[in-house]
C-alpha cells in the first residue's frame, strides 16, 4: 500500500512549526522566513519556483538537499490543511487559489481539508485542489484513490500532520528542527507521548546547522 | 569573570526535560532513565558513580564523552534548584543527604536553591550543600564568591535553568536532545523567545542518536 510520507516541516528547538499571528503578509507569522532559510538555497526549492525569481543553488546546500529533494519522490497526491492553503479568511474570497499561482509545484491532485464546501481549482501543471471535510483516515481513503501506486505526501501545517500522527497514519516523517526558539506559535509535538516507539529514528546536523529528523517505519 | 555554564541537560524531542510523576523511586518522572541513556556507559558518568557499581566503558560512546566530560573541567562551585537534590518531601526528612551517598561527585560547595533553612551538609571528597533562599542574580553572586577564578554549573533541573536563561545569566548551555517524545513533564524551552540571539549556537548528532546542542556566548 501506498506510504504516508511528511516531507521538510521545519520546527523551532523549542517545537513550533508555525509562529503566532499569520497571516497574508506573513505566512508563518512572526517566524517569518527564519525556519525556512535553509530550504530556499536548495537546489529543490529552485527548481519548485516556477515562474517566479530563482536564486542561486548553494553547493553548500548539498545536505539539506539530500533530505529535502526526497519530497519530489514518488508522490502522487498531497494532503494539506486549510491553513497551508491560504492565510485566515481565504474561504471568502473567490480569487483565492492558493500560495503558488498559476503554476503551483505540486503537480498532482491536492487535497485540501476544510469544513467548507469549495468547487475543485485546476490550475497548470497537472495541480488541481480538491476541497474536502473529512477525517484523516477519510481523506487518506480520497488521497490512495486518486495516487495510484504512488505514495501520499502529507503536505502541513501543523495540526494536520500532528492529527495524522495521533492517528497512527504517518508513515515517514521528516522534521528540520531549526536551532531558533519561537516562544509561541503551533506546536508540532503535542500530545503525540510514544510516537517513537513502531519507528526507526535518525538524526543529522547538516553544515547549515539545522537537525534533520526521519522518523521511519517503511 | 567566571562563567555561568550548564552541561548534560537532556531533554525529550518534546522539549521535557524531565517526566511526570517525578518521586524518590522515579527522580525523573514517567521518563524512567530514557533521557539518561546515552550518559551512563560514557566514561564521565563512570568515572562519577564512586563506591557504587561501574558499567564498562563503551568505547561508542566517545563522541558523547567528548561533550559529557566537560561538565568536569574547571567548575568551582555548583548551583541547582531544591528538585534536583531530592525528591517531593526531602525538606522534611532529616535524614535526607541528596541522591548521591557519601562521596557525591561534585567535589565543590554546591548551593541548593531552597526558601526552606537548611543547615550546610558537608560530605566526603570536598563536596558541602549549603541551603539558599535567593533569586538567580543573588545566587550566582554568592556562588562567585565560592568559586574563586573557576565557573559555576548550574546543575540542573529544568525550571531553575529556564529561570537563569530567563535572566541572562548563562553563558554556556549544553543540551542532549534525545528523540523520544515524553509528552508531559517539565519543559525546558518555554518563555526563552529568541534565546538564541547573543549565542553561537552549534549541534551535533552523536552515533548514540543524541543531538547536542551547545548555545555559547563566551
Amino acid at each position: 500500500m501506498s506510504a504516508v510520507r511528511v516531507h521538510n516541516l521545519a520546527v523551532s528547538l523549542d517545537g513550533f512549526a508555525t509562529g503566532d499571528d499569520q497571516r497574508l503578509e506573513a505566512p508563518f507569522g512572526h517566524a517569518g522566513t527564519r525556519l525556512m532559510e535553509w530550504f530556499f538555497p536548495t537546489a529543490t526549492f529552485q527548481g519548485m519556483t516556477g515562474d517566479r525569481e530563482r536564486q542561486a543553488v548553494d553547493p553548500a546546500t548539498e545536505a539539506d538537499d539530500s533530505f529535502a529533494r526526497r519530497t519530489l519522490d514518488g508522490i502522487g497526491v498531497e494532503i494539506m490543511g486549510a491553513n497551508k492553503f491560504g492565510p485566515p479568511g481565504w474561504h471568502d474570497d473567490p480569487e483565492w487559489r492558493g500560495w503558488w499561482g498559476e503554476n503551483p509545484p505540486f503537480h498532482t491532485p491536492v487535497i485540501v481539508l476544510t469544513h467548507r464546501p469549495h468547487a475543485p481549482i485546476e490550475l497548470e501543471g497537472g495541480t488541481t485542489f480538491h476541497f474536502m471535510s473529512a477525517s484523516p483516515a477519510e481523506a487518506l481513503e480520497a488521497a490512495r484513490s486518486l495516487a495510484g501506486d504512488l505514495d501520499v505526501r502529507l503536505g502541513g501545517g501543523a495540526t494536520t500532520v500532528r492529527e495524522f500522527l495521533a492517528a497512527g497514519l504517518v508513515d515517514m516523517l521528516h522534521v528540520a528542527q531549526v536551532p531558533i526558539l519561537l516562544g509561541r506559535g503551533e506546536r508540532l509535538w503535542d500530545g503525540l507521548e510514544g510516537l517513537e516507539s513502531g519507528y526507526r529514528v535518525a538524526s543529522e546536523t547538516t553544515p547549515s546547522g539545522v537537525t534533520h529528523v526521519v522518523f521511519d517505519r517503511r
